[in-house]
C-alpha cells in the first residue's frame, strides 16, 4: 500500500471511530464545542491572520485574480463574522434523535422512525477558509464526522482553523477525530477517500463544475452535489409589471456570480411590449448584456442575438437570456427543457398561473412574486446551508442540519414473532 | 447511434414525457388506474396464465431449478393475490402533494416544503413477474414514470402483464408510456439505460449481489439498493430466556432466503449457559447448522466452528454464527463491524441496555423484544415496498410510496426581494 493510501485510510478509519462516539454526543456537548470555537477564534485572532498571511503571500503564484485573493483573505471582522455563525449553529434545534414519525401497529409493535447521524461526511471544497469553519460546525452538529479537503491556496489558514477546532473538541470531550483536515496537497488524496466507501457515508464536493464531475464520476459513495443553477424569471400575462421589474433585477443583479442569480427572462407575449420597453433603461443602467430572441431584439434594439447555448449557460455574470413566449405553456416547457431545476420564479397575480407554475416546473424551488435569490439555507428557515443539492435525491435545495443526517427504525416489542 | 442506443434512448425520452403528465395527475385517477388494473387482471386470467407458460416452457433451458421455477408461475390465486395488491396499494395516501413542512419567513415569504414525484424510475429486478405489478403500482401512485426490465425467464409473463397495465392506463387517461417494459434481453441495454441520466431520475436494482453491484459501478443516476441483510440476534443478560428464544427461531427459520432473516446470534456471557444449552434442542430441532466460536461449542457440541467470513455472510439458508460476548459493548461493536446496517435485535428487560443498543447500532432497523423479520414495508405501517434500502441516504430501511418521492419549496411572496 503506498504512503498516500495508508495516510487516507488511516484518516478515514479514525473519523469512522469518531463518528460512533459524536454520534450520541449529548446536543449541550456540540453546542458547547461551537461556542468554545467561537471564543477560541477571537482569542487566536492574531495567530488565524499570521496563517492566512502565508496563503495570500502565496497566492500570486496559485494565479489567484485580485478577487479571488480578496474572498481568501481572514480579517478581523471576518473572523469575527465566522464566530458568529459558529454560534448561530449552536442555538439551531439537534436534529439527531428526532421523532420523524411513529405507530403502534395492529400487533402492539411500536414502530418510530428517528432521525440519526449520516456518519462520515467528506466535505471537498475550494478556497474560502469560512467554509472550513461552517462545514465543520454543520457537520459535528450533526452528528457526523467529517474530513475537510480544501484548496492548497488556504492550507495555512484552514491547517489554524482546524488546529483551533480540534483543542476545542478536546477541551469539550469530543472526539478530536471528529473534525479532520487533509493536510496532503497531492490531489491524488481526492479520488483515494472517493474509494473508501466503507468508512466515508457521503461526498459533498462544493466548487466548480470540474470538481463536481470528477466527484461523482469517482465516489463509492453516494454525492450530494450541486452543479448548475441556471434559473428563469417569467414575467406572467397577470404579472405586476412594477414588481416583475424589481425582482427581475433583484434576481439579475443583486449578486450575479451565484447559483441563485437569473439566467433567464422568459415574458408572456401579451405584456412583453409593455415589460421590455421598461425593462429596457434598467437593464442598461445595471449594465446587464442581454442576449434575446427576435421579439426581445424589436423591443430591446441593443440587445444581442440569443442562442441555445445560452439557454442553458449558467453565465455567473451580468448577462441575461431572454426570450417571449407564447403563454405559461410554454414558459414551463422552456424552464424544464433548458433550465437546471435549481430556481425558477413566476411574477403574477393570477392564481391559477401561480398553481400551475408550483406544480409543473420540476424544480428544487419555486418562487411566486419573489426574487430567485431567496433560495439559500437562512432565508428559507433552515438555519444554515452546507450547499444547495440540485440532486433530487435525499436532500433537493439548500442542505441544513436535517439533509445531514438520515434515520433509523426502532422497533419496540414485547416477544412478538411474525407468522 | 446504434439501433440499441436509439431504442433505450426513445423509450426514456417517452417516459420523461410520461412523468410530468402523471406527476400532476390526481390520486382519483391514479387509483382508478389501480383498480381497474385488478379487475384486468381477474378478468384476463387466461391470458395471462398461457403467457406464463410460455416461460414456464422455457425455464428448464435457463437452468432454473425447481425452486425458481415453482417461483415463476402464475396460477389463478396467484394472480388474485397480485390484483389484491393493487387494489391495497389505491387504498394508501398518495404521497405527491403532501405539505412536509411550512413556516413564514420575517420578510413575509411563505416557504413550503412539499413533496413531488422523481420522475422516472429504472427498475431492474430478477425473475417473479408479481414484482413487475408491484413495481408498477408503487411508481405509478407515486406519480413516476417506470421503466421496468425483468429477467429473461419471465419475458413472456411480464409482456402480458404489462400489456394489460398499458392499456388500463389509456383506459384511465393517463399516459400510457408511465410504465414501460424493456422488450430487449440484450444485457448491454441495462448499461445503456444506466448512462441515461438525463432523462431517469433513479435507478432501483433487486436482485443478486452481482447484479447490484454492476448497477452501481456503471450506473450514471443514483442509486437506491439493497445488498446484504446480516442480522443479528442479542441476547442480553437481561433477557426473557423463553422470549430470545422464541425470536430467535422466528427470526432465523421463519423464512431463511430473506434478507431480513437473523444470520448471527450473540449472547452475553453471564447468560450463556443457561440459554445456549436451552437453544440445543430447539435449533437442532429446526435443522440450524450452528457456526460457534469456543464458547458456543463447549454448550453447543455439534456446532462446528466458526469462521470470520462466517461472520460477515449472508448466508440466505438454515446456517446461524453464534457467538459469546462479554457485554452490550461488544455485541454492539460486533454487529456495527460485522453485520450489514440491516436489521438487528436485542432481547431484553433492561431499558438502559435496550436505549443504548437502540442508539448505537447503525443499522437500518433496530429491534427491541421483536423479531429481524419485521423489517418489511408492510410490517412497519408503510403500506407497500419496492425494497428494503442498506443505503442510509435518501431512503434507509423499506421504501413505500413516499420513499419514492422528492421535495421541492415553494416559496410565495408579494414583491420580496433579496437586500
Amino acid at each position: 500500500m503506498s504512503e498516500l493510501q495508508s495516510y487516507c485510510e488511516n484518516l478515514a478509519r479514525s473519523a469512522r471511530e469518531a463518528s460512533r462516539a459524536l454520534g450520541r454526543a449529548a446536543s449541550r456537548k456540540k453546542d458547547e464545542w461551537l461556542r468554545r470555537s467561537a471564543d477560541a477564534i477571537r482569542a487566536r485572532t492574531a495567530e488565524l491572520v499570521a496563517a492566512n498571511a502565508l496563503d495570500i503571500e502565496r497566492a500570486p503564484e496559485y494565479g489567484l485574480t485580485a478577487a479571488a485573493i480578496d474572498r481568501l483573505k481572514l480579517t478581523p471582522p471576518r473572523l469575527e463574522e465566522i464566530a458568529a455563525a459558529l454560534e448561530h449553529v449552536a442555538t439551531l434545534p439537534d436534529p439527531v434523535g428526532e421523532v420523524i414519525e411513529g405507530q403502534i401497529r395492529p400487533n402492539g409493535l411500536r414502530v418510530t422512525r428517528i432521525r440519526a447521524p449520516l456518519g462520515v461526511v467528506f466535505f471537498i471544497y475550494e478556497s474560502r477558509p469560512n467554509v472550513t469553519a461552517d462545514a465543520a460546525a454543520l457537520c459535528v452538529k450533526s452528528g457526523n464526522a467529517v474530513i475537510l479537503r480544501g484548496g492548497k491556496e488556504a492550507l495555512h489558514s484552514n491547517q489554524a482553523l482546524h488546529r483551533l477546532l480540534r483543542d476545542t473538541l478536546g477541551e469539550c470531550g469530543l472526539p478530536a477525530q471528529a473534525v479532520q483536515l487533509v493536510e496532503t496537497t497531492d490531489r491524488a488524496a481526492v479520488g483515494c477517500f472517493l474509494g473508501l466507501s466503507q468508512w466515508i457515508d457521503v461526498a459533498i464536493p462544493r466548487g466548480g463544475k470540474s470538481l463536481i464531475e470528477r466527484v461523482v464520476a469517482e465516489a463509492t459513495m453516494p454525492v450530494i452535489k450541486h452543479f448548475d443553477g441556471v434559473c428563469h424569471v417569467y414575467v406572467d400575462r397577470a404579472a405586476d409589471l412594477d414588481m416583475a421589474l424589481k425582482i427581475l433585477i433583484n434576481s439579475k443583479c443583486q449578486r450575479p456570480g451565484v447559483c441563485n442569480a437569473a439566467e433567464s427572462l422568459l415574458v408572456h407575449a401579451d405584456v412583453a411590449e409593455r415589460f421590455l420597453t421598461r425593462a429596457n433603461d434598467a437593464l442598461q443602467a445595471a449594465n446587464v448584456e442581454v442576449r434575446g430572441d427576435t421579439r426581445t431584439r424589436e423591443l430591446i434594439p441593443w440587445a444581442k442575438q440569443v442562442t441555445v447555448a445560452d439557454y442553458r449557460t449558467e453565465h455567473l455574470d451580468l448577462i441575461l437570456s431572454a426570450k417571449v413566449v407564447a403563454g405559461l405553456d410554454k414558459a414551463i416547457e422552456h424552464i424544464n427543457e433548458y433550465g437546471s431545476h435549481h430556481t425558477d420564479a413566476i411574477v403574477t397575480s393570477d392564481l391559477a398561473a401561480a398553481r400551475r407554475f408550483c406544480d409543473e416546473v420540476d424544480s428544487a424551488a419555486v418562487m411566486v412574486n419573489a426574487s430567485t435569490r431567496f433560495n439559500d439555507g437562512g432565508e428559507l428557515g433552515l438555519g444554515a446551508e452546507i450547499g444547495i443539492s440540485t440532486d433530487k435525491l435525499h436532500a433537493r435545495g439548500p442542505c441544513g442540519l436535517r439533509e445531514l443526517t438520515t434515520y433509523k427504525f426502532v422497533v419496540e416489542g414485547n416477544g412478538q414473532t411474525r407468522g
